[in-house]
């Protein structure tokens, strides 16, 4: 009765995907990247393929910053705990000389870079928790709304990668469920994930800070608390990916160095597998970075990807577009 | 599109379950308990509905223990343990004289008992850690293949309760998404959980222990660590749902107090919900126990159900069979 159903689904999505779908990436160019995603799809999905992978074994990881959307000139996350250091400091007097709020409130990047970890560490703590869960989402969600991209002039959810929104869609027609796995907060990404990407709360993984359950007036409310619960970066993706999925994926989309754990242990399985590194290379249409950015650095993960066989995607000359018009 | 595929998708599965399921619930006899639960999913469920809830909300937790199957006369995950130290004792002498290994060997489930928490996560860390992800679960499943419960003479999936499979079978033909949030180890379900209850391995939460990534002849493995990363019981289980889930369910069945919590943050959500309490009651077909009981205690979650109005099943009247023939 199960096996019938999920038959007469992927039956039925297939069907969909083909009908609605002569050219699943249009805003990829024609070339051995595009090539190679399609043939994936359709060796791991076609029934009698050698390589055919049962449905519920289609897992595909995603990162977000910089694989999903853009990170540059900085990470969206970062942007938000700095306005959000704006609004709270009117509570905070003592932030004016103190650092990293400081820098913060002066807008002064360098500076804030200067403080390293523990300067992050203080921004997230002090800006991302005492609210409930709840509460904490429609801040995320009222922000989001209302904030535009520095250069772009935008909002930053308009800051997704129109080729990766087609391949998202692409994947989850032929019965693939996709993850996100980013070293950002999961609860800032859990806010518009459905809306923007069609990737449920559940699917996504991050990075998160501990919560513990109160009551108030009687009513139990989950409360963010200033304390880090997990980083979910470099060698914790794998760790992260088996406590949520319980399963190896078969295909990871990184672009930094941070992914390159994630990707080394998807392909390390048996099977087919596709690990994709988004590359950015277009500084026209947006900003072209690798092994020397202190943002999204890629340079072990460029030297893997040949190794490996990694498919290496470069955004000026494998995108046709970058963002929605 | 996305919505198009969803709606598609729900129907078909409304007219699956209707076609096929005259009675949805065989296993449970007439009367409050399954009406309510009856009534539950219609009204969730219909659309044009006050209460519809719109399917990437239906969302069900499961406790496993007691809930889903036989915790009964001692959890499986417990026996598990014994046999595991059973099994290494000749590369550990030492335990020979040593709690709470003596007391495993010897099985003195008495003794085992007065070692408390402490002995159990000796017990744990020993019995469960230093493989990788992989032999663990291969360890469990071969585990598994052989052991028989002491009384009941059969395999320990077995003693899943028919009528719990059946809501199972009945909330995913409705569109819900079922999860376990079960005390018990996520790594020791996850290996049967999609076989036995239908439920894949990312929608099972449990406990955990730390694991690492490390290479192996240039393989990467995740590695199990003799350390506690969490405890999925009481007041971790909201904590637990929300993290992984990252939304509140709208349906929560539990036995014991270690669900009262999960069952009181589920039913203060807004809307319809539902709240069940499986009441042991049946000392011929399973065992009775409830307030007094060393595993599974139900003491304030059973004064709290009638507050709550949570349904309390009684093992005894409500189900016509307990286990499959």
């Amino acid at each position: 009765m199960k096996n019938l159903i999920i038959r007469t689904i992927s039956i039925l999505l297939l069907s969909l995907s083909t009908a609605y779908a002569a050219d699943p990436l249009p805003s990829w160019r024609n070339g051995h990247v595009k090539q190679s995603i399609i043939s994936f799809i359709n060796k791991t999905t076609q029934t009698g393929s050698p390589d055919f992978v049962p449905i519920q074994e289609r897992i595909a990881v995603f990162d977000n910053d910089g694989t999903l959307w853009s990170e540059q000139p900085n990470y969206v996350q970062l942007v938000f705990a700095i306005d959000r250091v704006k609004a709270l400091a009117p509570e905070h007097p003592e932030w004016r000389v103190t650092q990293p709020f400081q820098a913060a409130l002066e807008g002064d990047l360098l500076e804030l870079r200067q403080q390293g970890e523990d300067g992050l560490l203080k921004l997230t703590t002090a800006t991302h928790a005492g609210m409930s869960t709840t509460d904490y989402s429609k801040i995320v969600s009222d922000w989001l709304s209302t904030a535009v991209h520095p250069t772009h002039k935008r909002s930053y959810t308009e800051m997704v990668y129109l080729p990766m929104l087609e391949v998202l869609s692409y994947f989850k027609m032929h019965g693939f469920k996709n993850y996100i796995v980013s070293g950002g907060g999961v609860e800032f990404m859990r806010p518009w994930s459905e809306r923007i990407y069609g990737i449920p709360p559940e699917q996504v993984i991050g990075s998160s800070i501990k919560t513990k359950l109160v009551s108030r007036n009687g009513i139990p409310e989950l409360i963010r608390l200033p304390e880090i619960n997990f980083i979910d970066d470099k060698a914790e993706k794998p760790v992260a990916i088996h406590q949520f999925i319980g399963r190896r994926p078969i295909a990871a989309f990184g672009n930094s160095d941070g992914d390159l754990e994630m990707l080394q242990w998807v392909t390390a399985g048996s099977g087919a597998r596709l690990g994709v590194i988004i590359h950015h290379t277009d500084n026209e249409r947006e900003v072209a970075y690798d092994r020397k950015s202190s943002i999204g650095r890629l340079d072990k993960a460029l030297d893997e990807a040949a190794i490996r066989n990694w498919l290496v995607v470069s955004m000026k000359s494998d995108w046709a577009q970058i963002f929605r018009k």
